[in-house]
């Protein structure tokens, strides 16, 4: 089958690899029809993780059942399928409580698994033809008859959807709340979305790039372009000088300034500056461990320096993680069939599998107009 | 009337200064009959924040109604009282959800008000023989029939049993749960107190006092005694190499590593180290948002260099802030009254109020006994 | 001042009585601009319940606020202000939680005081010109600049918006759910534009009047007439035989069947039908704990034939009882403000304080066209 | 392999019957050492229910895992497992959300499996030597070592502990509430047990039998002896006039008043008198949805002629149905291990599963001192 291929630093390529197979009797194969390029991907391409040569990408993923172990019991051939990105057992600790995303099987010795990811377990990913899905009957979404039509929508419940929805959820987000959001990528997109969603009195968005604020305000938010560092002051006025009722973190360890240097303090000390006391914060943005890359000393050992006693001060919160997917996937998609969610509106670019390498190229660059792009198997 | 008022750095006395008396009709005045010296006092004591000259201090506070304004309606002269340290008006956009540590009105600019603390607003505080309360209908906790025998009990509702509970409640614990709580001093116990209360099946319990270690374990708790510095690596033993379930933070910014140092991020990091992935973590120690005697650069600016990154990898959530005491005391009431909660098993000292400064001095020299002391002012 | 007075069954009048004054320091008082007619009015109107004869009657009132109580703080002469019908202490047990409802002071030996109602305290209605408002400080939500402009939805704060809401969190609703709400009512449709508001993926109302129907339509609600008694069919139907994530009572004990017979269990146990197993339920209609009215003798004792069995097979919950509006009320007024919630949309007639009689006549007819009536008092 | 088997109404026998045996890949068979008589056994015993004859009883198992199908992964042979009652697939809509009790898979067309009981689904109990636990890796509690030296104890997480506890969560139980438990069966003692687990200040538990009652206060509760029919005055006094925090229902639709007749509606009724306005109220006593051995024509329709007007009034709450074991049972088995939980305390009689019959027919009889049966298999 053809995949998408890791091969080093900014160096992605399409190639013949084996099959993937069934491995498992609890194991579903599945034909993938779409297969997203993450914003975490990212992270991968440019050399800033300890990911493998020849490691199979991609964990945004969706596509149809085409052979079933035989302890599978509700997926069937045929059924048309969104494939969380983690990997998740069903029956350990913490997935028996919901928290999918920090299984402690799937990847032993560590808590959570996902498709084609550094850290993240042996499992290929889907930026390929073929893709195993490990305890299916646990971690297959079987979609709705007809949910060909909406493909573009479902696939994003894979992660950036239920992501954006986590960040919001993390942040304690209530009914009628003013809500924060630093980064217009995908992920922000969708936590504008979500905030939308869940009633938000008003939702705003920062980031530098005109073409994702755009996109923010189509989905209903109030875009605070951050190109001259202002962005404390503007959401300081727009919230009457309290700051927002909540906050999110969408961005990550490699966050920059408005001079595009990274300083990955600035986002997580903004917030701190911009949600109420006893505000929440939701963070979904990637931090790492380690980050040998990272620009100074703190930053190499995964520290930040942080506005702790500004912090305590404001009695704030603070919750983070990757999102447990499945705690949501299931009430979106209801949305999404019920057309109150449209998460493919941030689409921008819908590429072959063989082009893959194009667009890692171009969304990596944050080229003007590239803010997502999706993959196409061939039939 | 007599008060301890702060002079400069380690220097209280007692004075004669003028009455306490009702100021707006919804005061009441408190003839005080018990009031602590709490481990946040040593914070002033100790010249480490910007209280001002002739402050009187106290904000742990007991005592009768003696006379109350005219538009206050619940409370009555003779009324015994337990008065939480937040002043909180009862109406604004924080009270009114129970947030009555962060009070938008009693303090106006700030989220918060006390008696006798610095940066809380113009309150005097209770270590005097009259207070002034404000907002009395809803401040007062009125005690039942029979108070006066657990005096010393009730008397810990006013801060440190609440507060200790509060970390519990930040630390998201649930029942069964095992969890590991920094420092071993008064709010530190009464977070080991709290959590077996609530149900906890482990509960550990670090600092490097011994006359503390004992105390805690006198709460049903696993004394562990970091003098070598090892207490991230028993904590883990004991929980199997998982981490504690949750944990928390009851210490502050002047914490100290077993070689006596400030080294104010620690206990945050090893916090971060010993709870599990998707624990939670109480914050109810005092991080001060600049420390201008702080050690280096980052602790004068209110900073930490916490360990982000590890943080956002174990999804772990953060929650801080001055305990909400009324959110507590009313139910830890009827705990103390059941004879199922006995805060005062911490006293090591009651004193006259005028031997406060001795008990200032000697509380905050950490000397062996002084664990608690608790001030009575005579009849 | 005019005020609309309850004379007997079917027979309300407005006259002129003595002026509301300030009777505490805690008291504003405040000259009435709008003020509705409820649904729950109409139990009182009808004689289906004790209240004297002489009662001032309405709860749903708005205003300026033309004098302040010494004792009051927050609160201005000038403010224009929505009342919450239940008036409330806000430092009792009940209301230092939240729990407004159910306020243990102001109506002592009850729990829960309202403005010009049956049972609920010695509390003149604001269906007059002016109106005393106890504990004005936590009671009064100010509303902001401008608020005139949107008069007509800010007085739905009053009761109905916050009433409807609270189904909707009393039935326990979810992000992505269905819900079914039995009554098109003001109270039901506020339930379903709440339940909108939090992203509901499909909301049914359920009702026999066609102009409520088309006004649930209007909100974004799929109708279901009950016209021919079929409704448990139709909701089966929609929700794939599953029966609606979640549900809401929004008649109480006078609902009526298909034929216009009263059946007191009726909604109850449709309810029980057509929510799926573990599903809320919200109820907010209004149940008597007895009437002498009623239809036999369970009736008459306040007891319904519940489907208890059913009910517990199916795990199902219900919350219960009247609404504790400030516990919704902020955060739905910043809706309004941000132009996201639009209650007004029910309103079909604007009736001077004069035509109140023939507002009550209509509007207990159910006569077509007669959905809510808002009451204005002459400048 | 030998079972009891039910052959009729208060006809059980111990009878030798075909070996149960692995039947999916996903199933363990389970060499059963302890297995209780249930309560809810009885409502099968006395003819109540529609039960098969042949069926092998026994939801309450526990045993060592002696052979395991070809998809398990978690659980191995050797291993000590307690085995909730609910057999849930772990990966249905209701399962993945935790609502084990609730499977939507294991007992097609129903929401819910146990094993050996009436409309649970095809499964046979374990009131036997051997049991057949399908989705293994979901519904295995694995034990810690050394569990053999609290049999007794860990047992009961199959069932009543959860149950009682479940009782407690519904109702809706803080720290610091008094709560009042209807029946001193097991399930009723659970609850006391759970209730001062949790924090509660008050646990009132009421019942007839003085056997029982002794050891609710054997648990710290208080007992409240009903055989005089004055439950609700001994409560209120108890409560200051105001009632209980909060109730729990744990003897289901044939209680039974103090003249020893069935009165299907008396222990909800009595609960929402003696539960104070806006408590909550647990339900776990079963509650049939059709009775037709019911005593009038509303208990043969599974209905209860409810307070509902007065439950409105007070705005309680109820929440109702069978424990999902899996949402408890680990925590609670952390308890038994720390030794803070013995629920084995009630256990009155040990019998080996040859004299099950015997242990039925006492246990139905309510004899002084048959509190609770265990039975044992030989080794």
């Amino acid at each position: 089958m053809k995949a998408v291929v890791y091969k080093g630093p900014r160096d992605v390529v399409v190639n013949q690899v084996p099959d993937a197979k069934i491995e498992k009797p609890t194991d579903v194969l599945v034909k993938i029809t779409t297969t997203n390029i993450c914003g975490s991907d990212l992270h991968m391409y440019e050399g800033r993780t300890n990911v493998e040569t020849g490691k199979i990408l991609g964990h945004e993923n969706m596509g149809a059942v085409i052979e079933a172990g035989n302890a599978v019991q509700r997926v069937k051939v045929g059924d048309r399928v969104c494939l969380p990105f983690n990997i998740a057992c069903g029956f350990c600790e913490n997935c028996e409580r919901g928290l999918t995303g920090f299984c402690l099987i799937a990847n032993p010795g560590n808590a959570g698994a996902a498709y084609g990811y550094a850290s993240m377990g042996p499992y290929s990913g889907g930026q390929a033809e073929l893709l195993r899905v490990p305890y299916a009957d646990f971690n297959c979404l079987v979609l709705p008859q007809g949910a060909e039509e909406k493909e573009n929508d479902y696939v994003m419940l894979s992660d950036i959807f239920p992501t954006g929805y986590h960040a919001t959820e993390l942040a304690r987000m209530q009914v009628g709340d003013s809500v924060v959001i630093y980064g217009a990528g995908p992920v922000g997109l969708m936590a504008a979305h979500s905030a939308a969603i869940k009633g938000a009195s008003m939702v705003m968005v920062v980031d530098m790039h005109k073409d994702r604020l755009a996109l923010a305000e189509k989905l209903g938010a109030i875009a605070i372009d951050n190109s001259d560092g202002s962005c404390v002051d503007q959401i300081m006025k727009l919230t009457g000088g309290h700051g927002a009722d909540c906050g999110c973190e969408c961005v990550g360890y490699q966050c920059c300034d408005h001079t595009m240097h990274e300083v990955p303090n600035l986002t997580m000390n903004n917030l701190v500056k911009t949600v109420k006391p006893t505000g929440g914060i939701g963070v979904v943005g990637v931090f790492m461990p380690e980050d040998p890359g990272g620009r100074d000393e703190l930053a190499k050992k995964g520290q930040l320096a942080f506005d702790f006693g500004q912090f305590f001060t404001k009695g704030q919160r603070i919750g983070t993680g990757q999102a447990n997917v499945k705690a949501y996937n299931r009430q979106l998609a209801k949305l999404i069939a019920a057309g109150k969610a449209n998460p493919s509106i941030i689409i921008s670019h819908e590429l072959p599998l063989d082009q893959a390498a194009e667009g890692y190229q171009h969304f990596d660059e944050r080229k003007e107009g590239w803010t997502k792009v999706v993959l196409k198997t061939g039939s």
